[in-house]
């Protein structure tokens, strides 16, 4: 039977700010990429939402971004490699104690926003970003783009990686993405969406622009939650795959502790 | 063989801005309270100074703080429960996840500013406190004032704590600190405070504003060093100390890992 | 003919995060308190909003609040005078550079939050407020609560001042706010709202919840716009008192400039 | 007799943090940037600075920088046209608002640190901090780097400019600075510095690291001030020029208002 992971953003409210309907998303997800406070995310928004993943068994993973939340992480900064490992194992320590405190884990980390546009391009960024998950717990799995530079660099510094496919977007016939700048880059019909997603899921091949079928590593498949619309295309995703008896479970351990 | 920790506040710059000389006075103390970013102390500011404690077998103690950098933490803030036990386990983790990449851990938590001072007297800020940091690691100790609110809801809350005095200040007879608003509450002559402090670590007892004798619990001594001035005193009174064959050492374990 | 100003809070969010609908609020209101960029309002989003109510003829008030965005202003804080009266006229500054830049201005100033609250009823922290305001521009206006500290500490420091009613607030028969942890406190029916608000437009008394008709001192009537039944309930307001010949204008200049 | 103004990097503490000495710079320049709170700069350090400004007549400019306070503005941010000139409008009208507290006003505006760089030579960013300048208030002068893209795309938005040199740095025969990152780049001796500016002052060039003599645009010059010997550098520059009869004063309207 085949196995994928369901991940999304999540956390990302700020104070009186909400984002999401993270209680809904951790019905669908498995594993959620938690914001760590430096583009988004208060500790008690964090917390709250760790306390439900780890209550529905869903692994926890380190949204860890730009210190930027007035960009919500989305600016490309120079931040040279002492600061920016720092930044790194702060965030990732920071979203660790809350999970302690809610009896989880933290089992993963993925990059946020223009860290993560960067980490999968920019070679010194990737490694600074691996050297500092390392760092902190070499037990932890890098998730990011299928031949990233951050993958890459996770390897080199002894880190699991996962890969992750991106469930509303087009692809080209190499296997990445169709740039967001592109008609058709971004797919809003759920039912395409989900039948891709199972293509993948129990094929390994994704349709292209093209129309040719290109194999794609996906350990994960992104689902989006900040819209009610997003919310809905991520639960077909998940209702056609379990459907057609595809696991949807966590590449990381869940998480709860031990 | 009379044994007493040395304690001082660390990590207090933030980016471009340094704040005392933490090279020095973790030369002399024996364990560092390490700003977790919400007064002071930015991630590479933190783990800088978490890297010398480490090497010099410091123990590393999370200074939780308000989120208020303008005011570096001394303002007083209502923070509601949910909000304040989330910073706090936010930040120590945060202050882990440093150390960690250091290869040290944090052993104790001792709250910074205005929250040291309200934890000491507000039952409802104390326990929230204590059950913060009791949720993220119980074996963490609490350090702070004796007597206070801060130490007891530590207690309750499962906690070790840690009392401590505070080298450069006048005691009142029934010992507690004369406030800062009084003449005389600050003492400045590095040999007076030094044999005080000696006295303390052998006798238990410290001379009050009115001449008698207060026993006064301290498991540990604070000492500053954001001026020349104040590691100098720093320096002066642990040397009268070790002269004398009281070991400086910290009350918790010391920062390097298991 | 009666004439009465409507304020409502805008520019409330913060980069990513969006809080009401201004667009909606600025075709209702005549005054909008603005948001400056300590609680809430990043300078894109306050800029935006400035514009509008440029183009619609709306008055453009500070709304300067606490640094303190994880809290949205809400919690108090201690801020020392020297502190407080520089943070205000930082915002207000601020507010005003972003409205030249729309060819408006800013015509008066209401605190927000915890900062409303303690001004109402706290000397000191009224006289930072108004000192801070009347050294920027003495012609600014002060809009607060009727009898409050903060408008007998405006009028002494020189200031015009104008006295605002709750629209969805009951009143007390002494012309004090329910407390919002009192049953009945906050009213939920539009219609019932706009009846209240045209009385007191009208005929300068609210009814209170022992049925006594209170009088009430109401340059200016305070609607929600947060939430869609905020909108739709701010609406209502303002036809009913179109409707009955009530004038809604600004009781300061509006926001275009001289 | 010859004019030139002196400018330098004022306002640069931020709450609990000092840098450099703005009492003692306050005598020496006749131009002060002064930090706007994104980069450095909280609102009661930059009002203290201002009110000596004030006092002494030294013109007051709003040092604008990217929101990095980690960071010190020193990192490269990609900021969006539209947030970048909110960015400029909202940071120099809060000082505007704190020199008008102060009885003074802003009549320079000077990019910082990484954004004074990109708009150095990066046509967008250049347009966009001149079309914030010219927005809010286009009697407003902008200093930066001769023959740089902020000048040209400041003039363009039809502000004044003034071109600065820097004291402490060597020039290349085309009148560019010496790369930070060269050997050489930064003089060290008061003496050699101040005699290289009186001669800029009074012959409009400077001797270049191949001996040519290089003609430089030079209304003003920038000299540090965040060290005791850099204060001493500045003060031995301002000594020189005036014994040799050049006055130092601003090349725009001195902090008082009108």
């Amino acid at each position: 039977m085949s196995v994928v992971d369901l991940n999304s953003d999540l956390g990302e409210g700020f104070g009186r700010w909400r984002l999401g309907d993270d209680e809904a998303m951790l019905r669908v997800v498995s594993s959620a990429n938690v914001a760590c406070g430096f583009h988004a995310g208060d500790p008690a928004t964090i917390r709250r939402t760790v306390r439900v993943a780890v209550q529905r068994g869903v692994a926890i993973g380190a949204h860890v971004g730009y210190r930027d939340l007035a960009g919500f992480g989305r600016r490309r900064m120079d931040v040279p490699s002492e600061e920016l490992q720092a930044d790194v194992a702060y965030q990732v320590g920071a979203l660790a104690g809350l999970a302690a405190a809610e009896g989880g884990r933290v089992s993963y980390v993925k990059p946020h926003g223009a860290l993560y546009n960067t980490a999968a391009v920019d070679e010194r960024v990737a490694a600074d970003v691996a050297a500092a998950v390392a760092d902190v717990d070499p037990s932890l799995v890098m998730l990011g783009l299928p031949c990233s530079r951050a993958l890459d660099a996770a390897s080199a510094a002894g880190l699991a990686t996962a890969a992750e496919a991106f469930a509303d977007r087009a692809y080209e016939a190499d296997g990445t993405l169709v740039p967001r700048t592109r008609p058709g880059a971004v797919l809003h019909d759920p039912d395409e969406v989900a039948r891709r997603m199972l293509r993948l899921a129990t094929e390994g091949v994704v349709e292209a622009v093209d129309g040719s079928l290109v194999p794609v590593r996906a350990d994960s498949i992104c689902v989006h939650g900040d819209t009610p619309d997003a919310v809905a295309m991520a639960e077909r995703v998940r209702a056609v795959l379990t459907a057609a008896g595809v696991r949807v479970a966590p590449f990381a351990g869940a998480g709860a502790r031990g």
